[in-house]
């Protein structure tokens, strides 16, 4: 069985961390399958997925400071010669993190840790409203 | 066909690299899908799952050496601030990796290099016991 | 239903970034799978697969530059030792990036955005033909 599903997540960008467990467990609840994977996959070049313990230090300061050592704001990059543009750290940060996510669920729930919650990070130097791509697949 | 599994890992924590190539291998052989997707997913927000050429190198210094350049031990973390303890670089270490891992098998085979193993690196500041969700799916 | 497709990339090396969208899109279309998802994987440890914005800044000089302060091509790495080669930085490079790819699927077409490619890079320090295994899952 695959059901396919689509959140819609507002941002503000410059490596705004949203915390979308809540919608994922509750599509994955509601789908009408009991065990299986599910795959996010947020669309755009510009944002990606992963896991964190979702508390104000690490999505408001700790993620974006290492974002920060890997490819600078105010770094060079021939991306923004190319477009004219301010974003080639936002390119560059969105590849390195990833676009996908793939998580087991079994009776209907994410196996999720209780302190890990599913998040975007909208690398963006601008607000944009995402859309991520729920790929529910399984018995 | 949906074949959940559970791997129980012993870690010394401090970014130490295990190799659970052949437990993860073991599963897919023996449960009976003969080809598929075999999705490891690691529970909690200190650990990542990648793939490497598991050898005393890479695995006691290298990867190390990388993660202490991307959110140093002796760094500042607001992750600290808000709970009083020592682990924002594990947190930091561990969304960068990213907790889950889709390896496709084939005749109950993964499709891994000769040179390429499995890998759980343990970000934390301690011992743990780790569980990987096993989900195999397929024909 | 389970699809097991293999795509050949010749490679330069050297951290070269290969666009395979259309060859993966081609392998999603044509294999009779309507909605699903399409798992890549790239066999070995010095590459890895992600998306980006697939032109000549990014591709051919910023994602480059950031895995140098990563993993810097002229850095002291224990894995030389051990095989007295020089591919450290390509090894570790790889793991960070990681080797698979989820990208959910509908109507027959990757859910992919207008300026978003799939990619492969080969951080090894030599020419490979790389194989990407397509795992193609659905109804």
């Amino acid at each position: 069985m695959v059901r396919t599903e689509r959140l819609q997540v507002q941002t503000r960008g410059d490596s705004q961390v949203v915390n979308i467990t809540d919608a994922a467990a509750s599509l994955v609840a509601g789908c009408g399958v009991t065990a299986g994977v599910a795959t996010l996959f947020v669309v755009g070049s510009t944002a990606g997925l992963t896991t964190t313990e979702y508390e104000p230090g690490l999505a408001d300061h700790d993620l974006k400071a290492a974002f920060e050592r890997i490819a600078p704001e105010d770094g060079r990059y021939e991306h923004e010669n190319t477009w004219h543009d301010d974003n080639g750290h936002s390119h560059v940060r969105a590849s390195l993190l990833g676009p996908s996510l793939s998580i087991p669920f079994v009776d209907g729930r994410l196996t999720l840790g209780t302190w890990q919650q599913i998040i975007l990070i909208d690398f963006d130097t601008r607000s944009r409203t995402r859309t991520v791509v729920c790929q529910i697949m399984g018995d």
